[in-house]
């Protein structure tokens, strides 16, 4: 019974990383398409998130069937938890992925981002890709190595947001308002995406350490 | 021990139903200090925010130490693990209450909200106030009586958010990008608010049923 319990959580670290790899294509395809205007990408990653949220419910299935037929204890019980809370962490940043293609569905065939906050969004789009796919190798080797270095990329994105604040308040804004809430709220996703990438990474850490990092 | 573990598990209901509460408290704190433009209770929302911070990781504790120490099955599993969650979600309105407390502090002496979308706040914090208090009385006595309100609570918040962004995006719109972009932001806190209510009231519904309602 042992085995077989190693064997199926196995599998829900398995499908975990299958949904961070998912989120990972999702924030990509979502910058590209904002980036780009482009329409077809922006409509593929609106539909695509359904299946995210289908694997949230797959996941959260696996592991309270887990729980209750096999009543875990210890680090067994804290990796199972931890990918509940996983899961619902990375179906979010699949959700933040959603509303940024949105965002460009909504304004194409015009672009949603102005020039001067282009750069800001490119980065923030390279980094949250990147987050994700951090998240990945961290779900699917079950390591800590890579926390670190997910919360320095946080804290990029945090600073970029900041920085896009700047930009759009000064007097030479240039670009009206409905540009100026579009960037505002599309600067929003990006930092709660990396906020919950680093969530992941701490529930990581809490399966590792049983204690949980500082939150916001 | 059976009767301890039950002991221990009104303790974490009452632990959840004290969070909900102080999660109300901020909100309409938060909402009064935006409409009256009130540093004071600007200032106290935001670090009252703390309380619930540490208050979550209290709940945590005891969930954990409940499931490690007892390993629940069946229902008793359920409702620990529905508690992790619901503590997860209060703290967020708490943060999103400190969002909104963080904004009426940041444009003192002057008011965030302009006059034309001054009911549409005013309504929204009534709401979530009323949301919370819902979910309090929810988690305190385990019941699902209040759920199917609190989603239309929550429809009547995202519908208040819509007719703001149509008020926001007018050409009639005479108040600057600075505004708009706080009352974009603003919008959204209360609208995420009211999610993580909606939240709270599945995970109150999954303790019954062992079936989660729809995400998004």
């Amino acid at each position: 019974m042992r085995e077989s319990f190693h064997e199926r959580l196995d599998e829900l670290g398995e499908q975990l990383a299958d949904m961070a790899q998912q989120a990972g294509a999702a924030i990509s395809g979502a910058t590209t398409a904002l980036l780009t205007a482009d329409l077809a990408l922006a409509e593929r990653v609106v539909e695509g998130d359904a299946v995210i949220d289908r694997a949230r419910s797959r996941c959260e299935e696996h592991a309270y069937a887990l729980l209750a037929l096999q009543a875990p204890v210890a680090t067994d019980l804290r990796v199972v938890l931890a990918g509940v809370r996983i899961a619902e962490s990375l179906e979010r940043m699949g959700d933040l992925a959603k509303h940024i293609a949105r965002t460009a569905r909504r304004r194409h065939p015009e672009h949603a981002v102005p020039d001067p906050v282009r750069p800001a969004f490119t980065e923030m789009g390279r980094i949250c890709t990147q987050l994700a796919r951090a998240t990945e190798l961290a779900v699917r080797s079950r390591s800590l190595t890579l926390v670190r270095s997910l919360e320095e990329s946080d804290d990029e994105v945090d600073q970029l947001y900041r920085e896009l604040f700047i930009t759009l308040m000064a007097p030479g804004w240039a670009y009206g308002v409905v540009a100026a809430v579009d960037v505002a709220l599309l600067g929003r996703f990006y930092e709660r995406f990396a906020d919950h990438a680093v969530g992941v990474a701490r529930q990581m850490s809490f399966v590792a350490t049983g204690r949980l990092g500082k939150s916001d």
